[in-house]
């Protein structure tokens, strides 16, 4: 793709596949969203949060955990979260073993609610991305995601990812 | 990568593709604006008008024009536009041939602030991105978002991209 790999610039076509690339999962998140809303009337912060807790030890998780594991800041996790427990999808708890902890706990309305999105959302994700690409192009987009992770010093939080 | 192409939902396999696709996406746009905006008070907001109006003929872009280009909301696009031409950084003048038309013109300061951004904004992006793959990466990921480009129909409006 180009010479020079030692410059401090991209070369105009790195930089147009970095534009291409930012640009596609801006709209693919978009497109995601509007669709999961207008079906499950599930934002795509609430599907995040309760993702997470449907694939926790339990439906439980420290708060603070689940702001790691969805790269939330703590103060916008906490103002979302009480407007899920209004809308009962969670419930928050003092932790037993530390008084300044708090559980976050998928109910069953919550749980209800996301197996209700997950459907028609999976099929989004299946008809706007992988319907998109072959096979060939899926298995070198894990690669390249995988390079990318590794250089940008992602761990992986999701349990049983490599089940 | 999966033997059933025709279900409704992605195999796991691809599920995880995907995930690592937009979270890395969400990383590495997360990073680069918090290094944009310490290095060079340009939010990534700034920073996306700046460089439409930069690649612009006459660094002027109709306003409807400019929303399609960054794929904004015209709302978010003029409350955005109004902090900008507090800091100078673009001025808004009535169209000549359209009452209703607002031209959206890049200033001296605005030009001046995006050339100083852009150093090492590119830098970042050579860092973040283009360094963490092969040249044959990079090939293999510019025919992936081509791909996806195609299936969701995304036309592309920016100008000199094939020069």
């Amino acid at each position: 793709m180009d010479q020079q790999r030692h410059r401090s610039a991209p070369t105009r076509p790195q930089l147009d596949v970095w534009r291409d690339y930012i640009e596609t999962a801006d709209v693919l998140r978009s497109r995601l969203g509007a669709r999961l809303l207008s079906e499950s009337s599930l934002s795509s912060g609430d599907y995040q949060v309760l993702l997470a807790l449907s694939e926790a030890s339990g439906h439980t998780l420290r708060s603070s955990e689940l702001a790691t594991r969805i790269r939330w800041e703590r103060s916008r996790l906490s103002h979302h979260l009480g407007r899920m427990e209004n809308r009962e999808l969670i419930r928050r708890v003092a932790c037993a073993d530390d008084v300044h902890g708090v559980d976050v706990v998928l109910t069953d309305v919550g749980l209800a609610s996301f197996r209700n999105g997950s459907v028609p959302h999976l099929r989004a994700v299946k008809e706007l991305f992988v319907d998109a690409l072959s096979d060939d192009q899926l298995t070198a987009l894990e690669d390249i995601v995988a390079a990318l992770r590794r250089h940008l010093r992602l761990d992986d939080h999701r349990p049983g990812q490599t089940a």
